[in-house]
């Protein structure tokens, strides 16, 4: 593959030298995303005079592919009229994305320069909620009636088609503007000439909402293995198409979104390289001191049990091990869990299923564990007296802990995304940390509740 | 959206009642994903009945949705003439993607079923590395050549295109064979059409390696928001496309076994719900062991302090809070890098730039926690004696120790993944809980070295 930076020093010679002329010629052969990787690896005042020689359709195609911030950075150092050119060829899909970036006066001043075709687009796209499908809409596409025969329809595309976002799947509409039908453009070529759209249209068209969550349209492309969908609003009217390489991005985004809450971060907007230090510890800072102040119940927790380990100072040695254990079982069920909503594998009504599986998992983890736990205790005892005269019941109270503090942790660690999830929240907020602090402390009251149970009489 | 389940009861019916013409006209309706959806929710041998009355290509169509389980049941219920006709009918990607999920044995004798010609295709296709390009690939794309005008070029398509998996991209390739070129099937049909391919083409092509690993085929579409990708061998070859709905499911399944693996649990083949009992109780056992087996360390710092402890059990309080607090630092830094190198936005090259960050985001969060740590020990003094006369020195001990674990967290949970990479590991293998384990063990070694210290001649 052809990276646009091994280019580099022959742009950066030609930016330097301001040959214009052979900058223009040169930057015409690279891929529009080749040569935004080229661009950004220019001083940013270099890439300004890079924009101002391409023609505004290129500079366009090129500048989507920047990230938002060079985005933000490159519309500064553009002349107005530049800039203006440049956003009224861009995709209105990636037109949105850009400007729901922006501050809301940046954002009010770039529709300002959009001529009114444009604004109209660009505000009415960006009338809908954000995560929605309407924000990843682009109106570009094009629409047919089911009365034309395929010579209308070439006709039509060779007249009105340049400028749809694609022309793989044409979208058959009645006469007051609603979707019924979707034909690819492989079909009409494939037809005879005479033949009509009536008579290939199977009048089953799989359309998404406008105001659907833009994770329902992952699903819907990933059902139907789309490389287009169009999407009508409540009247069933046609308002636009979403392509299928916005949602290769959106899947992305909300795989890494959850991957950072489970791992008890706020998800991070952009790459981790490109975000601000005090952002990325900001991010950070919030849910480590909400777990840390959940943490501090332990404290709490020890403390009303000081009398108990003051007399058998032995059962400190494992509070590492079982808490660890507890919050190790129940990440791992609220990672699969948290995983298996986010894509649609099980639903709140699969809870029981869920619950039942999860308690016969927590219970043969926890035995598996207990038995490691209570020969650890008993072996070690043959060669030392680290755990005292009374190591059988020390061995078999650890052993009775972790077979319930790893079902605890299965438990809460499965149902808290659901639970979540059912009162509206983002099930991925339950992260694994999150659910390891929760179990922490009340695996610490599981311990001591068995130790003095057990070891009545003896130690305690 | 028109889901098929919906229509489960009139499709039993008509099994029910063996009304097989009722059944073959019921079923063509339905877009294949739905029918898909229906039959999974028929009983096994109702959905072979179904598949039975079916034309072979729609069955195949149909199929190649079904989940790998159902698909081999099915073609256990099926004859062998019918599963001959569906699997030479079927996709050669879905195909491969079903063969290489089953028993050796069972895939020999399937391949056994396929004529002369996909035969060749089948074995070819399998012949290429797990995971790689070639894995996905299918041979049914449109190459044309570029001394070819564009009535020449559609006669082609009407010709030899039925069969093509998608027609919006033809590939030119040279009288060899070797691929020089693409151009979408837009750029034919709003051509005149005795214009030649050579006057449209730009003899510019992104293309894909066979043997390249599919996470870089993700990346390449997200670059380059394609919706098909050609692929060639070490020599330019064109051997096949990939095209973008594979790539979907393909980035979902990486994210998945990314989120599980950072959950602590070995990536799970198939969706939670068919995951067998012991299939999910042995894909966390086997890590919860590794995890406890390292645990059972802390169980040794801890006795190897116990004379510390017997002096100051004070100190036994703060240790969930300690080891936790270490274990959340280490699992954010080892999340956010894991992430981040799997989809290509930090590479083994910026690992000094990440050291540094983390370093200072180690100890920026730390100190935040460590003034939190001591206010609580500071001000609960104030209103009663659990920490002893010396509070204010258990105070600073336990805010320094959260410092040096925090940071210990951050840097260790940042380079793991690196250093994993760097060995040629998998870099979620360091898994937060893996993260967690380290600190634990670790952590404790700083808290009552920072103890010893502070404490000397006080408490201890």
């Amino acid at each position: 593959m052809l990276y646009g930076r091994a280019f580099l020093p022959e742009i950066q010679e030609m930016v330097d030298s301001r040959d214009f002329k052979g900058l223009r010629e040169a930057m015409v052969e690279f891929a529009p995303a080749d040569a935004a990787d080229l661009l950004i690896n220019l001083k940013p005042e270099d890439r300004a005079v890079v924009f101002r020689v391409l023609p505004a359709a290129l500079a366009a195609d090129i500048f989507e592919y920047l990230e938002h911030d060079a985005q933000e950075e490159l519309l500064h150092g553009l002349a107005q009229n530049t800039v203006a050119e440049m956003l009224n060829a861009m995709a209105p899909d990636d037109r949105t994305a850009l400007l729901e970036e922006l501050p809301g006066s940046v954002t009010k001043q770039l529709i300002g320069l959009l001529t009114p075709d444009e604004r109209r687009i660009a505000t009415q796209l960006l009338g809908y909620p954000e995560e929605s499908v309407g924000r990843l809409m682009t109106p570009d596409y094009v629409a047919i009636r089911d009365s034309w025969t395929m010579t209308e329809v070439l006709d039509h595309l060779r007249r009105d088609g340049r400028d749809s976002e694609t022309m793989n799947i044409l979208y058959v509409v009645d006469e007051r503007g609603r979707l019924i039908d979707d034909i690819r453009l492989r079909e009409v070529v494939l037809a005879p000439a005479d033949r009509k759209v009536t008579e290939i249209a199977d009048y089953a068209v799989v359309s998404l909402h406008a105001i659907d969550d833009q994770e329902e349209a992952v699903r819907a492309f990933e059902r139907y293995d789309r490389t287009a969908l169009p999407v009508v609003d409540g009247q069933g009217f046609l308002v636009g198409i979403v392509t299928v390489d916005d949602i290769l991005d959106v899947a992305q985004e909300e795989a890494t979104e959850d991957i950072h809450k489970i791992g008890g971060v706020q998800a991070l907007e952009e790459p981790y390289l490109d975000t601000g230090f005090f952002s990325l510890v900001r991010k950070r800072a919030l849910w480590l001191c909400v777990l840390f102040l959940g943490e501090l119940l332990t404290t709490s927790a020890m403390a009303h049990f000081e009398e108990e380990l003051e007399r058998a100072l032995v059962l400190a040695l494992f509070i590492p091990l079982i808490i660890s254990s507890g919050g190790n079982s129940g990440s791992q069920a609220a990672t699969l869990i948290i995983r298996a909503l986010s894509i649609g594998e099980v639903t709140l009504g699969h809870w029981w299923r869920i619950m039942r599986r999860e308690v016969m998992a927590g219970l043969a983890l926890g035995s598996v564990l207990g038995v490691i736990g209570f020969l650890r205790v008993v072996i070690a005892s043959q060669f030392g007296d680290t755990y005292g005269p009374h190591y059988v019941l020390v061995g078999i109270t650890v052993s009775v802990t972790l077979v319930g503090i790893v079902l605890w942790g299965t438990v809460s660690g499965s149902m808290l995304p659901l639970l979540l999830r059912r009162m509206g929240f983002d099930p991925a907020v339950s992260s694994a940390p999150f659910v390891a602090t929760l179990v922490d402390v009340t695996g610490l009251v599981i311990y001591f509740s068995v130790a003095v149970v057990i070891l009545r009489g003896s130690l305690l």
